[in-house]
């Protein structure tokens, strides 16, 4: 089994935060109050599954439960408290401590109910603002060690289908392959996919969401593969498309259509452009071959932390792209009742243009049928 | 592969819709808009990742996008709107148009900025009151088809863990025993984990939240596995401890004393007790052996679309058990720095008792050392 591990050392969080401080100091927030695990991650390195973090000039203190005392002293370069009680209560105390005025909260992601709750236990005193976004907008261009860490994912995601591949033939259940591309993740090191696995055959490849069923491979068919490992918390993406037997003109006029509309999304990413320019690119591409209206998603999203972040890579995408963003490029293109394919890589934004970090080819794999 | 369905008929969510009707009614809305996905499941059969269910007198109409246009029709016994823009705004529209005066949305799961753009979308000519609780209150008593559903994903659950226990020797990872495990979930036919299987070992067995890692099982040294499916939507949960050699005494001793009171909570349940109680009969037994004070967590909670439902069965747990409630039944015991043993079963109540669904020995394994 392959061991990897993310080097990231305690004081890396610190940077981070801020960063963070600066943005809230624009929109004149004495503090932010964090519960959304993923930016309690990124800005602190605790990765249970109870927190919040409160970020304010004169410091970042974690509040968490005692199932996680130990874990948090290991992982938080930060103070530390563990509520006996309700979290919000400690943080409330501490808020009016620090005599913060105008305190951040995650409205995007705070359920309405427990938001009134929270600004019950904060009382009066203090007005509340809105913190979404923020730790987002910083989440998108990555460091060194995130970069490290997503190409680790995307490695390990990519060993995986390639294993998996050569066990694949004709008769073997959706089910069965998507179980064993997770397995094959897992033995590499992952700790679990980063998004539920999609592998669909034949007719099923035209639905862009298909889960595995029973349904057995059969000969002369498409196999897609959406996949995607995490790997310490880090996610990858990636889709290929098979096919068992030769494949007709017509699914080879589809496959190159999306391939080439892959490519030229690709070749569209470096700095400074905006999403919306890359986006165009495939679907530029897909229209000369008649194709534009069976691609009816956006070319690509950004990915770290969580499987879906941003910037979106569609239509409207206005966020320009900076060096150290990672996206996904994956048009598509999905005839119902015939079939689908998508061609999706992990890209690195780079000054002049765009890395793939997805090591597998691109070309149409040919199955024994 | 073993092939499992659950026979859930489209007919069959209408009556739980007119038993939720009739709690709007008691609260005096008009409606109500669901879109907390277990609960749109529940009351509609859409299994896909995005819709909202609105239910009034006048009937009830599943709102998705675009991608789930058949996937609707398919699942779904009422009415089914394809949105072409925001959800919402055709949500907004349908209780304009049946003159809802009061609408109840999920305040404890929607987003308060979401809330506050719905509430706009709605107007001033819309009340708001609160749905949270009301789906969940119906899905505590389970109806045949989840019972049946439930068994089944016990039943993989159980024997992918039998399985897996004839490969673990000494020398094996945390992380490939998990492996191994979701493995043979997935080809017994779940879809995925119900929640992140724990595997721990040696004095890991501690941490009741313990993450698999890359240790290796050592000999004479407690293993804990805490894992359950998720099969055509449905959860399960079951804990099992097994130890590599003999056990030493204390070992013996703290297993006796977790297995007791695992069994004094089960002989507790049954229709008409609190959940308090149960919880008590555990805590008396862990008293005894004076290991109290190292059970810091609730003796259970209920399952079914969600690996964590209403019941709670813990100290303060005011619920009344009924016939065809789910709930696991989970005492530990955890001394930091040596280990912790827990055990688990998914359990049925009935009229006169309760029914285990976990068909896995609860002696204690001693696997080679």
């Amino acid at each position: 089994m392959v061991r990897l591990r993310v080097i990231v050392t305690k004081s890396s969080f610190a940077p981070r935060r801020e960063r963070l401080l600066k943005l809230l100091e624009k929109q004149q927030a004495g503090g932010a109050a964090f519960s959304h695990l993923p930016n309690v991650r990124y800005l602190s390195g605790f990765t249970g599954s109870n927190a919040v973090l409160l970020l304010t000039a004169k410091g970042a203190t974690l509040f968490t439960d005692p199932r996680y005392e130990l874990q948090a002293a290991e992982e938080c370069d930060c103070a530390v408290t563990v509520a006996r009680g309700a979290l919000w209560s400690d943080v409330a105390k501490a808020v009016r401590r620090r005599r913060v005025k105008i305190l951040a909260l995650e409205a995007e992601y705070l359920a309405q109910a427990e938001f009134m709750r929270i600004a019950a236990t904060l009382g009066d005193s203090v007005q509340l603002s809105d913190a979404s976004g923020l730790a987002e907008r910083l989440r998108m261009v990555k460091d060194a060690a995130e970069i490290d860490a997503i190409r680790r994912s995307m490695d390990v995601c990519g060993k995986a289908y390639v294993q998996t591949l050569k066990k694949i033939k004709v008769g073997m259940t959706e089910n069965a392959i998507a179980a064993e591309l997770e397995y094959r993740m897992r033995r590499l090191g992952a700790e679990k996919p980063s998004f539920e696995t999609i592998v669909a055959s034949g007719a099923r490849t035209a639905l862009p969401h298909a889960q595995p069923t029973a349904a057995r491979l059969e000969p002369h068919r498409l196999l897609l593969v959406d996949m995607g490992a995490c790997l310490n918390g880090y996610a990858s993406d990636m889709t290929r498309v098979a096919h068992t037997g030769r494949p007709s003109k017509e699914t080879r006029r589809l496959y190159d259509a999306v391939l080439e509309a892959h490519l030229a999304a690709f070749d569209a990413v470096r700095a400074g452009v905006t999403c919306a320019e890359v986006d165009r690119a495939a679907r530029r591409t897909l229209k000369r071959y008649g194709y534009e209206r069976y691609f009816q998603h956006a070319t690509g999203h950004g990915l770290g932390l969580e499987i879906h972040e941003a910037p979106r890579v569609g239509r409207t995408g206005a966020d320009i792209l900076e060096p150290n963003m990672l996206i996904t490029i994956e048009p598509g293109a999905y005839i119902p009742g015939a079939g689908g394919v998508r061609i999706e890589d992990t890209v690195l934004v780079t000054e002049r243009g765009a890395e793939s970090l997805t090591n597998v080819p691109k070309e149409l794999l040919v199955l024994a049928s």
